[in-house]
């Protein structure tokens, strides 16, 4: 393994912070998905992608900067990435899925905000986040309130921010709305890099996305097969480094991982017994190391065949039309696409019980596990109507409401065991 | 006093849970409002409309309903009185300022939720809001999470439910879209009367508004005397029932009052001694029966004398321009003034920290008190930077955060009276 100290120190990092992260992040990736008894063949790549994701990774992307590329970092899946590429930059979603140096947050947030925006903070003010410091354009945008106002904080820890606005509704205004903060965003990344977006280039940055999202596509839909052929914790690590690695590299490794999962499930091989209890996981986007809940999930004899999350199906549901002969006509399809994400910031977003319900037909599964992060208000809000309403369909739903603490290991196991049994 | 169990039995409220909420309140209101050793002369006629608040006033209200006027709840200064009446209804604001059914409500909403949503949740489960159930329409806003996703369930509970959408942001193209709700809004309010908004019709609605307006700004404007002429208790509860009374009566008596106070103050006459620590209170609207905060401050030898708040000054900050010869001219007034509210909901939301600044001047406030309702994500991440900012320019501020329980009095007196020690 390298030593990437210097490159650490000359970004900034707070190096004893770092090591302690890297220390406590190798020992969980170790005891969650090393300790899996059986894994899909072709993980290897992404655990090497994991292994180096603060190192190689990151050493890639300073050689990027180097070249005059201009790193995008964002939080959210509403940042098109389709424009990122086709202004010649590359796009990383930022830490934010561990506590990091809670006191000194709760210096500038409340304590009641959820574990997700805390982590940021904590990730930048204890300078533990490489991504964050080697992106040029740090994008926030405005869908919860947690985040909108947290953003007003955050925006003078880092040296250049933009923020997004979004909708709250889905009518043809909205929509409109929503094009006009996508063409300023275009000319916020135009602006800073000096290079223009064009047809061509939005259509291969779009070529790209939706290449990647195939094969996302073609992973989850492999999920159906019973026995499992990959682990929930597996994909969703997949899903994870989708945010971190290039997404070409990514795809073409999706697509490798998904020819070994076809020829296993031709020999009716998978990773777990036939017939576990399959779960949907619904909700709050699970970003790198947050892996609680679905490793208490597979430990009690469940398999998780499906997320419905940010870091799931509802960030990757639909692809791009690529078929507009003009940059405007690209751009409207991004629009189009973009504005059915099923965020629970919409009000209403109907949709998304349609979406979770479709999910645990195609993929089998025998219950759903809502999982709200603390304080979140726009999924714990809407996890009363989604458990109403699936129950109505004879769906069993489980709803969690936890953090990023460890401290609810025992009272979480105890619940989740009790509902798979229930499903069994 | 009459008996209004029939009328209460025909709008649907629940005799005992009523009789059970009628008798706290009184409670309340002797031992906090009568207890006070002396009051501003003229705050008999508010002492009656709140004795009167569920029967006559509502019985004026169902008389309006029966002569054929609609009568609009709503819960939020964002919706503009000035066209309610214009199509010749009535607005009131609905309750939302006290715990009930809070087993009930914490069923169809997470146990995090604010206490002012929790609360219109329990007025309406409880059925003790004789303004929730004399309403022909009521009237939700995308403010923040919490309501916007709230109103998603509260809406199949009453008969006629309509939502406006909001901006989060105070952009040109954010204003266009207030606009465009506001419009929505009239048509939403000819619909349902069969009237149409007219020009003279909004001029004399604006008309109404402005002058109760005014009539508020003076009696503001007399709480910079020392000793103060009226205690921030009763400045509170003026202002609450401007939420509830006939506008052109409620207007009528504020001015009835402010001469009062204006003979007092030429004879150096206080209802508090002279010198008192002086305390701007600012943040969460405080609805009727919300005293804690203000009881305790001013139990504890301080004095309040502003509300930086949608019940005060950031609810009537502005006069709505009446100078405009067009519909349409009077419709952009009416937005621009709207559009100005400093609520936390938007981000940046700079004007609100100088608009602090400036009442902590105008009032002669030695310190703000910063008022935050557990679970309200804008206003307590917003008071993280405004105790910055206020504190720069050397002004002491005590950020509160509380719900509407009593579980916390003591520990808040403790608070509050350490901090009035220190300013004095």
């Amino acid at each position: 393994m390298s030593d990437y100290t210097k490159m650490w120190t000359d970004l900034g990092l707070d190096n004893d912070n770092h090591n302690a992260l890297l220390e406590a992040l190798g020992g969980a990736y170790q005891s969650i998905y090393m300790a899996q008894e059986k894994r899909a063949k072709g993980m290897e790549y992404f655990d090497f992608v994991m292994s180096e994701a603060h190192g190689l990774r990151i050493k890639e992307l300073c050689d990027e900067k180097e070249a005059g590329k201009k790193i995008i970092g964002s939080f959210c899946v509403f940042v098109p990435e389709e424009m990122v590429l086709a202004a010649g930059c590359t796009a990383v979603g930022l830490c934010s899925g561990a506590d990091f140096a809670q006191e000194e947050v709760e210096q500038v947030i409340p304590r009641n905000t959820c574990s997700l925006i805390k982590s940021f903070f904590g990730f930048k003010l204890g300078k533990v986040c490489p991504y964050m410091e080697v992106a040029d354009l740090i994008v926030g945008e405005n869908t919860c309130d947690g985040k909108k106002k947290s953003f007003e904080t955050f925006k003078d820890l880092v040296p250049n921010f933009y923020q997004m606005d979004l909708p709250q509704t889905k009518t043809p205004e909205s929509k409109q709305m929503l094009k006009q903060e996508f063409m300023k965003f275009i000319q916020q990344l135009e602006e800073m890099t000096g290079n223009k977006v064009t047809f061509e280039g939005l259509k291969q940055g779009i070529a790209s996305v939706n290449a990647k999202r195939k094969a996302l596509h073609r992973l989850s839909s492999l999920r159906a097969a019973n026995p499992s052929p990959v682990s929930g914790l597996d994909a969703l690590l997949i899903n994870q480094v989708s945010f971190l690695d290039n997404i070409d590299r990514f795809t073409e490794n999706v697509n490798a991982i998904c020819d070994h999962i076809e020829l296993d499930i031709k020999e009716n091989k998978g990773v777990k017994e036939a017939n576990l209890p399959r779960i949907v996981i619904s909700g709050c986007p699970m970003a790198v190391p947050n892996w609680k809940l679905p490793s208490v999930i597979e430990s009690s004899g469940a398999v998780i065949v499906g997320e419905e999350s940010c870091i799931g199906e509802r960030g990757l549901r639909n692809l791009t039309d690529d078929s507009a002969t003009t940059l405007d006509g690209l751009i409207d399809a991004i629009v189009d696409r973009y504005f059915q994400i099923d965020c629970a910031v919409f009000t209403p977003n109907n949709e998304r019980v349609d979406h979770i319900q479709e999910m645990v037909e195609k993929y089998n599964a025998d219950g759903v596990i809502h999982y709200g992060l603390q304080f979140c208000q726009p999924y714990i809000m809407e996890s009363f109507s989604v458990e109403k309403q699936l129950e109505k369909k004879g769906i069993p739903v489980l709803r969690i409401e936890t953090d990023y603490s460890q401290e609810d290991l025992g009272q979480l196991s105890t619940r989740v065991e009790a509902f798979v049994e229930m499903i069994k």
